[in-house]
C-alpha cells in the first residue's frame, strides 16, 4: 500500500537522506508536501522529481522564484509560516519534522494534531516544547517516531517488549573529540579542534555539542519525553566507537541494543518504513573490521552538560526551553572566538541560574521564553567576553 | 492469568533455573507435570514443592523409590519412557524440553504435537530431529521457544521485525580456551585445560564442545532449523566476552542485539514470561565494569567444527543427527584419554565421510541412526587410540 508523505526540510541533511530512501522505493511512497526554508531552486527540483503537490518555502522573499520554477505544473507553490502550518493539514500518512529550530514546531504541532504518524528530527520539539507535543500526541492519537539514532535505537529496542517492563534505558554517547582530555586542556580548545567529531560527519553546532556533551543532554530530555520510564532510569554510556546506538534493559535483565553503521539513512529507514523494514543500500555493519567497542562511566566533573540538563529536566517548565536557547546562543558565542570553550556551559548554567519565566501553555509561551534567553544569553557572553 | 508449565528435566540446570524463576512468581504458574532421569528424592521433593499434579522418573528403578516419597499426597508417579510421554500430553501450556539426550526426542515431539509452547533447551530435538520437529510444531501450531542464550538473544532480535525482512543472522561465540592458539598447540592440551570455559560454568562436554568449537556447529544446525533464513546468512563472529548473545540483521542494516549477565535464567525467563516479560534478580549487565567488547573472524582452518557443522546442514537427511552421536563419543573418548583433543573433529569427519543411511523418517529412524554412529565411531577411536 502506498504511503503518502509530507517532508518539512526537504533540502537539509535529513529531508535529503529521506528523499534518497524513497527514491530506492518509488513505488510505496506518494508525495505529498515538501518545504525548505529559502533554497527555491533545490526545493524546485525536488517536488518536481518527487510529483509533490504543495511545495513551501518559509522565507516568503523565495516564493516568486519557487512559483517560477514551478510554472507549467500542478504543484502549488506557497510560502511563509502559514503556508507551512497548511501544508502539514494536508493529511500525509506520515511527516517529516526536520526543519531546523523553532520554526519547526508549528507544522510538527499541526501534523500532530492529525493523529497521523510524525518522525521527529526537529530537536526543539520535544527538548523546547516536549509537554506540550506529547499531550497534543497523545489527544490526537498520532504516532511519533524518533529519528535521532539514539532515540531509534531505543525505539527499535522497545519493540521487544513494553515500556512499562523496562528497567533502564541507556544513551550511549560517543564522548566528543575531548573525551580523554583534562579540563585544563579544554580551556584553550579551538572551534577547528572542537568540529572534528570522531564518528559522524556533522556541522558545526552540533559538533560543538557532542564536543560539550550538551548533546546528550538534549537528547537525554528528549528521551525523558518519548520514553516515560522515569528520568532515574535513563543512563547515559561512553562508548567512544557509536556503534550501539543505544539500549534498553528490561525487567527480567534482557538487555536489547540497536547497532549499524553511522547513516542517518538507516533510522530514517525504521521510521519511513515502520512497522514495516525497507531494503536500503546502507553500508552493513562489519564487526571485524570495527574489532572492538568500549565503554566508560560519563565523567560529568569534565562534562557538566548532562547534569545540568537532568536538573532542567526536574525544574521542568521553561527550563529544557531555556537550556536549549542558551546553549545556541553560546555555541555561536564559541565558534565565533567570543568566548572560550568551557565558557559554554558555564554560560548556560548561568542564564539558567538567572532567569525563571512561567511555565509555558502554548508555543507562543514558548517562543517568547526562547527570545528572552537569547536576549540575556547575550548579556551574559558580554560579560565574558574574552 | 495463571499459566499451566511441566518442566522435562526438572532436577538438571535448566529444570532447576526455571523453577527458581516459577519460585520467585509463584502466583503466575501452575505445576503440571515435572520429571527426572533417575534423582527420585530431589523430584519427590521438587513435586512437593510446587504442588504438581504428576512426576516422572524416566529410570523405572527409581519408581519404588518416588512412590514412596510421594506417598501422602495426591501426586501421581509414574515411571518409564511411555510415562514420560503420557506427562507430555497432558496439555500443559508452556513445557519446559530440557531432557538431555535422545531420550527428550519423544516427550518433546509429543508436547509439540499438542499445539502449546515449547521451551526448547534439549540439543537433539533440533540438531538430529529438526525437520521432524518443525514439521510437526508446524502441523499442531505449536510456538517453539529457544532458550539457548544464543537461539533466544536471536528469537528477541526478532521482535524488531518479520523473518522475511532479515538479511543476516550472527551467532556469536566465546571462541573458546583455545582462540589464540595454533593448531600445534592444540595437539597437546588435556581434558584439564580444555574443560575451563572463560565465560560460562559448565558441564565437561559441553565445554570441549566450546573448546573445539563444535558447539557453534550444533548451535548453526539449530538455528538453521529455527531461523529460515538461508544458511548462507548465518554467519559465526568470535565474541570472546560473550555479551552480545547474538544479533539480527534487518535488510533496512538495522543490527539487533541481545545482551546480558552470563546467567541462563536471561533466557529462560525470556521464554517462560513470553510473551510477557517477567521480573528476575539475575545480575544487570554492567558494561562500565565490562569495560570492551571484541570480535574477531571465527578461524575454520584451526577450528573446523562450523565448517563440518555446515556441510552436514547442507548434506540433511541424517548427517546432523550423525554429527551430533560421533561428537559425542568423541569427545568422551577425549575425555578418558584415549584420543588426542585435535582427533575430535577428525573422528567426526571420517565418521560423516563413511556412513550414508538413508534419510530418517520418524523418531525410531533417528535413533537406529544414532545408536549405529556411535558404535561405528567408537570403532574409529579404537583405530586411533593413542
Amino acid at each position: 500500500m502506498t504511503k503518502s508523505v509530507s517532508i518539512f526540510g526537504a533540502t537539509g541533511s535529513v529531508g535529503q537522506s529521506t528523499l534518497d530512501l524513497i527514491r530506492q522505493h518509488p513505488e510505496d511512497y506518494n508525495v505529498i508536501a515538501l518545504t525548505a526554508n529559502g533554497n527555491a531552486d533545490e526545493l524546485a527540483a525536488l517536488a518536481k522529481e518527487f510529483s509533490a503537490q504543495v511545495a513551501v518555502v518559509a522565507d516568503e522573499a523565495a516564493y516568486d522564484c519557487l512559483k517560477q520554477r514551478l510554472a507549467g505544473t500542478s504543484i502549488e507553490a506557497s510560502s511563509g509560516p502559514d503556508a507551512l502550518i497548511a501544508a502539514a493539514g494536508l493529511g500525509a500518512d506520515w511527516t517529516m519534522a526536520a526543519i531546523v529550530g523553532c520554526a519547526g514546531l508549528p507544522p510538527t504541532l499541526e501534523a500532530l494534531r492529525s493523529g497521523k504518524t510524525v518522525a521527529l528530527a526537529n530537536k526543539e520539539a520535544l527538548v523546547s516544547a516536549g509537554a506540550l507535543m506529547m499531550a497534543e500526541a497523545e489527544k490526537a492519537g498520532a504516532t511519533l517516531l524518533p529519528v535521532d539514532s539514539e532515540h531509534n535505537a531505543i525505539f527499535q529496542a522497545l519493540q521487544g517488549g513494553q515500556i512499562q517492563q523496562v528497567r533502564k534505558i541507556t544513551l550511549t554517547a560517543s564522548g566528543g573529540p575531548f573525551r580523554t582530555w583534562t579540563r585544563e586542556q579544554m580551556a584553550s580548545v579551538t572551534p577547528e579542534q572542537a568540529v572534528a567529531h570522531p564518528n559522524w560527519d556533522m556541522g558545526a553546532k552540533i559538533s560543538i555539542d557532542s564536543a560539550t556533551m550538551m548533546n546528550k543532554g538534549l537528547e537525554l530530555i528528549e528521551a525523558h519525553y518519548l520514553f516515560p520510564v522515569g528520568l532515574e532510569n535513563i543512563e547515559i554510556l561512553v562508548h567512544p566507537q557509536s556503534v550501539i546506538h543505544s539500549m534498553v534493559e528490561y525487567q527480567d535483565r534482557s538487555t536489547l541494543a540497536q547497532l549499524g553503521s553511522p547513516d542517518m539513512r538507516i533510522p530514517i529507514a525504521n521510521a519511513l518504513a515502520w512497522p514495516e523494514r525497507m531494503t536500503t543500500n546502507c553500508e552493513p555493519l562489519n564487526l571485524v573490521e570495527i574489532s572492538r567497542l568500549d565503554f566508560e562511566q560519563p565523567d560529568e566533573s569534565r562534562f557538566p552538560a548532562t547534569k545540568i540538563a537532568r536538573a532542567a529536566i526536574t525544574a521542568g517548565g521553561a527550563t529544557p526551553a531555556m537550556l536549549n536557547a542558551a546553549n545556541e546562543v553560546a555555541v555561536a558565542a564559541f565558534l565565533n572566538g567570543a568566548v572560550q570553550f568551557l565558557d559554554i556551559t558555564e554560560i548556560v548554567t548561568r542564564l539558567l541560574d538567572s532567569y525563571s519565566p512561567p511555565e509555558p501553555n502554548a508555543l507562543a509561551d514558548i517562543f517568547a521564553i526562547d527570545k528572552e534567553t537569547r536576549v540575556r544569553t547575550e548579556q551574559l557572553v558580554e560579560g565574558l567576553q574574552v
